[in-house]
């Protein structure tokens, strides 16, 4: 199966690569009758731009998207939504070095392993970069969640390097570069940063997406389970190494008297299960944690071999994220919403007629 | 998408449930050619068995295997391999009780919601005994894997409930109940677990699970990376809440200084990456770990609702895993092998005439 | 892509071998609540099985199917539906002729060329006896679509061998083996066969099925048009060599005046189309027809080779239908509704929600 | 399942609409390292283009590729290749009437109901406009199966309305804007256009296109049947109502004794089979044959029915082809290109290291 498409029904499909003309996305499945714009879509792109805090790299990309067709007189059609990004950054530069070496961390090993050619520009298809198209087609899976279920999306940091970063006001998720939760913090965290750049060395992140009002019945019972599909967004994610739903690793050290959330009339009483119970969603929030690894780009030098398997050292000059997860948060709830998209057509197609008496109770107790 | 097949091109179909006649898989794509008898997949079902010891279900399942198609004199023909395992354990229990209130903790009462009906004996299709099909059919695939390429799986636990277990000698993993790679900590895990089960309670477990000699440049750059499609599979397996690809989320705190794995020609100087870099396998050994959360059934008395709606207290009896990690390293193993067997064949569909000149390096420096 | 699995959202895989020890099929995503026993699916099987005619090969299968999973207290759960029919007729036969020489126009020679191996007790998996898994997976769908929407299907012979058969009483065609709308010439008919079989040869057909009340709007625009799935499962038929969506090849030598079905409000006013405009139903009668070849296994010596590449003569011995197409007639019935059925869930899934004022009008004028 | 996609491993997924801003396709799973220019895929698109003689519509197009992603340095980097077509000729046309009313024959009423809304200029996603990305993207797979296995792919008319064109001369085909393999049936088929054209009416037409050098094991034995593939695609052709595999709708009234193949050390004796055998292709030619029906499109007036369901009536104007089939010809050749190239994947995942000593015979003897 060619890998470049995630989703079943309402399923995505991206192409292009860091330098090349142009990258972009097909969404196709897409429920007809929704009003669709391209500012719709460009808010999310905008949260995701490189260049816009002295924390992540100084790339310069407009990320203009522009829909090439499934909309008519502002209204989705139901027929393939596609969506292009120029890149308007491909500066010609000097990629010999990273073309004969390759770069510890990198994709560069595997992708010449695998292919025997590769785009050397900024990456290709291994850069970042490419999770705009992700945010992008993202969008138009939020609006409709949000337009006919109710459902929001929101994410944050947890933790920079090893500063842990505390819940403490959801508001101040959009007032500062790092998204997140807490005023107080952010001097520290740019202290970090700023030592971090001067060091030339990098860090990784934790982040943690929320999806709420999901209804009740998502996911199906093995395999495909909205926990496992969640999980294989997350980990598609550049440099995500770690994925946990709800308690997480922490479930390892409960016991079960404590994990299993009770219920109660007014809803749950705590929410271990990040959302999910047999791998379908429960109507607690659903809660998904993600680790992502420090930028293998750094300005020290490291040791490698080149194509010939002799010793070479690499040094990375150039515009990167000295922490990539500092712009995440978009791309990991895109992922979320994508994958929640994806389910609640599936639920729909298979159970559209079902209906219990039995209430659905708050995802939590007041 | 229908949910119950894992897999494109080496495909698995399971189906059944706990207390059905009936449990099984179909094993589609499976190269022909490959000699494949009963006991190459009795094996690993009885790994998995439950009954084996004091610690887990003292339920007895004999577990036995039929083929029933897919192979012609001993050898595989290419054409699908059904699998059925007899349920002999169908005990006729009162499951009134679990069919009318939900179990916190349990699918209860999201298959409810989503089916507005359900199977309630023994979980029906959510109870960890569909695992056994599931590893039934990987059988075939590590066969395979270890004929043409000799790659091999071992798993074993890293921590039980709050007690981490030193790796200290692999040959002891098949040597105690837990697939502890320690000798001297079993004495500790088997007081915990008595103890535990005296006070009707139950533990979580942190496993971790390798295959050695993967060839380098399994996956696909975008989405279908093969830790992506390894994170969808273990967080389907029952109970997981936590997936982690090699250094995962102590990567957070890692610097890029530290966490990019250096490249030398003898060899890669540490494994961070756990095995892939860009979504693709580096050759470097697979390094996956899951977190299990603690079984829901449990002894002790939980709040719960029912079907009305209303308050119900609900106390599990019958025969549980107090650990349903215990058993789960085979399942671990078993789930990374079904997806290293797909990437394999995927990718020789893709780049099977690529060839390059450049040395593949060991997965580890001596 | 592993190819034994028909459909996404109602989706069947099949497994088995004429003379292996069973055949069956898993039925995935069928909608939960709705009533099913064996009898349900029995009534079809029976249709469809041989030895119940002398113009029909005169093996005796009992064909009785088995449920394994997905059914409790005689409702489906919405989880996978095993279907399981062992195979009683599995007499020990001299296969060392055919496994040696390649039958011209069966599937000997492509298979050994593809797998290196093959099943030749009674052609393994390509033997027409694998339509039957089919044939039960489809009775789940017909049972669902006629209470959910009332759609019903019904095939006939159009032409056996050179004798066309007149549309004359839909009501005969459960009165004779043949499924031939007509009772006057069935003597014609049974002429025809004991001359063909006498003289150890073999005949093809011409069938053509019809489903009445699908609903408008089934199909998606591009490369998954209703017509072209109906198409790929026809074609997917044994023996089956052409397939028409209504006017069919007659369509060629139409006026654009006389082809384009006329719109009334009482109806339609012809149905050229055969119930698609577009890829897409148009509440027009769905009508397909199939050209099904001679039987290949006849008792005339043919010129073939053997597998050292040289010259064999082959003539078939052994029980073998003089024309399938007689006992097809189940069988496009049944892959009529699997397509159907699919494309009813795929369509609920994107558009559940769209409704117009515009109303549909009848499939035919009165 | 989006169905806006083609194929499994080599896989197309198009967008666009007839006078939206761009149509277009993403090739995904190309293997890497073949070159590929803007040329090599112009040529195709250039024998599909309008406007090129009196017989086909006036509309032009410039019909100019553009290749956004997977090419660096003039070589397929096994990465998605998005193919983008500007549509040059927006011309603003008033489409009120056919917004209103529904055209027999068109899939207007049928994309009404399905979407509740839909793109009515030139046809939107329903125009023949859109098999332009499917001959780009084909493009690329002809050119691999060339070069790695030395196939080749012809088509040409064999019927026009109710003329038979006899094959005499295959070197004629590219010479006449009918692709008929024959000069001297030439002026005849001028003839009977002009006079169609005049009475302002349309025709169908039969279309055989081969694929010659086709390795022996492409298909699966059951639903992905090569030639069940080949149908599929074939009938997702707009218009075509009909497909044949080799003899097609003439076996049914052959015998088995002349239907079934007979092979000899040099080769096969006929090709009733058209080139497979059991759904595996066989190495004879791949023979396919598509009935298209007559264009609907039409200056004569025809009754129908508006969006309230009112008595309406519907006379085309504007540039159309009054023989859709007469452009159809390289629409078909790209379709089967599509089709064996995703089975030669297919088959390489499954049975790559198959081999069998038994010589392949030739597609036909001397």
């Amino acid at each position: 199966m060619a890998g470049s498409t995630l989703g079943h029904l309402f399923r995505i499909t991206t192409f292009g690569e860091s330098h090349g003309p142009a990258i972009g996305a097909v969404v196709d499945g897409c429920p007809p009758g929704m009003s669709l714009s391209v500012e719709d879509i460009q808010l999310d792109l905008d949260r995701r731009k490189p260049g816009t805090s002295r924390h992540v790299t100084q790339r310069q990309e407009a990320d203009q998207v522009e829909i090439l067709s499934g909309v008519f007189e502002g209204k989705t059609t139901g027929t393939p939504i596609a969506l292009v990004i120029r890149n308007t950054d491909q500066r010609s530069q000097d990629y010999g070095d990273i073309l004969d070496s390759f770069r510890p961390g990198h994709a560069d090993y595997t992708y010449w392993h695998k292919y025997g050619i590769r785009d050397p520009r900024g990456g290709g298809r291994s850069s970042a970069r490419l999770t705009a198209p992700v945010v992008a087609a993202a969008a138009v899976a939020k609006k409709w969640l949000a337009e006919k279920h109710g459902i929001s999306f929101y994410g944050y940091m947890t933790q920079l390097g090893d500063l842990e970063i505390p819940f403490e006001d959801q508001s101040q998720i959009s007032q500062n570069p790092f998204f997140a939760p807490s005023a107080k913090i952010i001097p520290e965290l740019e202290a970090y940063m700023d030592q971090l750049r001067k060091a030339g060395d990098s860090c990784g992140a934790r982040l943690t997406v929320v999806a709420k009002n999901v209804p009740v019945g998502l996911g199906e019972p093995i395999f495909d389970k909205l926990d496992a599909d969640i999980a294989h967004a997350m980990m598609g994610i550049n440099a995500v190494k770690g994925v946990e739903i709800g308690a997480g690793f922490k479930s390892v050290a409960q016991k079960g008297s404590e994990h299993g959330d009770e219920m109660f009339a007014d809803g749950f009483a705590s929410n271990n299960a990040g959302g999910m119970l047999g791998g379908i969603s429960s109507g607690q929030d659903v809660v998904v944690s993600i680790a992502i690894k420090p930028t293998s780009s750094i300005m020290s030098p490291k040791q490698s071999i080149n194509r010939a398997g002799d010793v070479s050292v690499v040094q990375t000059k150039g515009r990167h994220d000295p922490c990539v997860g500092i712009r995440a948060t978009p791309i990991a709830e895109a992922m979320l919403a994508l994958v929640i998209m994806d389910h609640v057509l599936r639920h729909r197609a298979q159970c559209g007629d079902v209906s219990v008496s039995t209430p659905r109770i708050p995802a939590q107790r007041p």
